[in-house]
């Protein structure tokens, strides 16, 4: 593992009722890689922020609140966007402000990745239409009804479309944020990763527990 | 599952430097412990709130902030106290004013829980003397350093001593709090909550993939 890996920019998206594993599953993954530094520190590959109508606290539906760095209009410029889950996506999904909001950020990305119910807000943009995708197998039926012209896929980990990826319910995240570390970073940061997660990786998108 | 359970409050304590899926994991897992209420609405079993210094912001390793909602001294009464890891339990280890608050909130709680490094910051109370834990793997040698009285079991998902239950590091932090709601509200609830997260969960604490 070379110290000349780029570090790559990760903005996740917050709204009230939001599922907290949905976003921190993701989040360790990726603040887990690191390599060592020519100096000898350790230099993580991936900066994370967060984003949100406005700065400042946002609520999930676990009762605890995470900071939003930053307002949408003026996020820094990011390589890959992660949309949560929750309960709050059923407010969510009819808030045309945000979901505008959450398609320029989906835009400007690199690469889109959704976890649990944060599909139905890409859905509800548009974004999804004619692309493969799944979600939380417990809100499957609301979630499918956000997008008829989504390909749906009920028995996925996660589905991988290239420049977007969809995870299944809460956990799945992890195992989907990892693949993308895979892609990006080799095999084996992926696996040094989840290591220092003491995470058993389900590295195979096909093997769903849960469809 | 009946309406009849007792609702349990949870006080996550933060400090600078916590690493986030030591603080989410178990959140999940108690949050996603539902009841039906007899007039059809989910019932949470489990209430969280956070407990830090002082209430605010407090910034996580992976570079995102969480709000505590409570100072130590201002908290409300709780029932299970979670004590996270993290990079930030080296600087945490020689901070008596916290580790005092810690051991406060220790002994009010009924039970006390760490994940991963936050086993170091209760052993640096003294409340671990004597007593069976564990903790992150990629950290143990400076782990035990910090609690030369404890006795260390380093083949460990998780240790459960009673009233004290310790992790291995990060993602285990989940398999032992899914193991209190089995203690708390049996093992259907516990695996409810497993379900609602897609969450594969490792009900053996002497499986540990990573020892």
């Amino acid at each position: 593992m070379s110290a000349e890996q780029p570090v790559r920019r990760v903005a996740v998206a917050l709204f009230d009722g939001f599922t907290v594993l949905d976003v921190y599953g993701p989040v360790q993954a990726f603040a887990s890689c690191r390599v060592m530094h020519p100096d000898g520190t350790p230099q993580r590959l991936y900066q994370i922020f967060t984003v949100a109508d406005r700065p400042g606290p946002v609520a999930a539906g676990e009762g605890v609140s995470t900071v939003a760095d930053h307002a949408f209009a003026d996020a820094p410029r990011f390589d890959i966007l992660v949309i949560p889950g929750g309960f709050g996506t059923r407010r969510a999904v009819s808030d045309q402000g945000f979901l505008k909001q959450l398609a320029a950020a989906s835009e400007q990305a690199t690469v889109t990745t959704t976890v649990c119910t944060g599909s139905a807000l890409l859905a509800r943009t548009g974004l999804l239409d004619g692309r493969p995708a799944t979600s939380n197998k417990l809100a499957w039926d609301w979630v499918v009804q956000q997008g008829p012209r989504v390909r749906w896929q009920r028995r996925a980990r996660w589905v991988d479309d290239g420049n977007v990826l969809t995870s299944s319910g809460v956990s799945a995240g992890i195992d989907m944020a990892l693949s993308l570390v895979e892609r990006l970073n080799g095999r084996d940061l992926a696996l040094a990763s989840a290591k220092a997660m003491e995470y058993v990786w389900n590295a195979d998108a096909a093997t769903d527990p849960f469809a």
